[in-house]
């Protein structure tokens, strides 16, 4: 995975911690995560984040450099957990579209267990500027490239119809998140089987109506 | 096309102007995007667009409530403006597929003439708040509603498989405009005809491969 984080716009060197606490850090990034959750990266106040937590501001500012530093490690942790459960599902048994719809499924549960959170995440996202471009292109790039082997063993065992795996993996991952966005948005209208249904049917058969299959004529 | 507006955090009563001059107004618009198309929303000051546009400050805020306000009545104007050439473009003669296809052309020409722009503009507007929600919520909604009586039209003749046509529309909008800015970014390894192939190959036919047709078949 790439190595990224947010950019540092201020000269000034942070305090250096002789012997940081990673106990007080995840107090801190879990507390911010809930004021996400709830009302976005604009929600977030540090002096909020450090009360929940339980600490005092001075204590925030030893472990991050203000706001944006804090939601970019939030992000970035979040993406990661994420793809760790995209690989394991990506890394199972089966057909190739077997194992995409298991991280379909890994991706769908990601999305419900953080409802609103998810739409913050990935809105806000697409502002912050991190040492690799914007948040959310990073994310994308990391979510394409680790679909791109399954499309590209898809293809090569015939699986899978000849195209650039890297357009698919892009546009198959940028139509997942709008979706899921989507869904969120309007979540009485649609079940959870109903847009499962759509993720797995779409991108497997397109617009097109399927010609009747010549094997089914000739039985 | 549903009415939208910057969301007015501030409860001060802008002067009123007897007779506002749509001219000065326009200038001001469009200094701003010249300045949103080099360094996007962040990049905005309104110190700058009066210079650009030779008018006061204290012009501008005779027709806008400030940055937010200006940036959002932009994206506003050029997702109109943009919706109508897709619009002239689906109702024009064909099939279906040959529409929708010049609707593709359409959108393709807008981001090749906006270029980075198109990213400033899509990826600041999801941040933005609008009296309908997110800025890029807002446009996602009307671009799928445009497209949405071709899909239902194309469903209902036979020329598409039957699915679910706001799905179906929020799908093709959020991986079109997904892969255009994926295109900007990477301008130099694809061309605009691989990009076009991919956006209507991929849409029409999915990932799984071709059955032999029963007709070639049976000739």
């Amino acid at each position: 995975m790439k190595k990224v984080s947010a950019l540092r716009p201020s000269k000034r060197e942070r305090k250096k911690l002789q012997t940081p606490n990673p106990e007080a850090r995840q107090r801190l990034m879990d507390a911010a995560s809930d004021i996400i959750r709830a009302g976005g990266y604009n929600a977030l106040r540090i002096e909020a984040v450090a009360e929940r937590a339980g600490l005092s501001v001075g204590t925030f500012y030893l472990y991050f450099e203000g706001k944006a530093d804090l939601f970019v490690e939030i992000v970035i942790d979040y993406t990661e957990r994420l793809l760790d459960r995209l690989q394991e599902a990506y890394h199972t048994e089966g057909t190739v579209p077997e194992r995409m719809t298991r991280g379909l499924d890994a991706y769908l549960d990601f999305v419900e267990e953080n409802e609103l959170g998810f739409i913050h995440f990935v809105q806000d996202a697409s502002v912050l500027e991190t040492t690799a471009g914007r948040l959310s292109d990073w994310a994308f790039q990391e979510h394409a490239e680790a679909l791109r082997p399954l499309l590209e063993e898809g293809i090569s065992s015939g699986e899978m119809r000849p195209q650039n795996p890297m357009l698919a993996a892009q546009a198959l991952v940028g139509m997942t998140q709008h979706i899921c966005v989507f869904w969120l948005q309007h979540h009485k209208e649609y079940t959870r089987q109903q847009i499962r249904s759509f993720l797995i049917g779409f991108p497997a058969a397109g617009l097109t109506p399927q010609a009747p299959r010549a094997s089914a004529r000739s039985r």
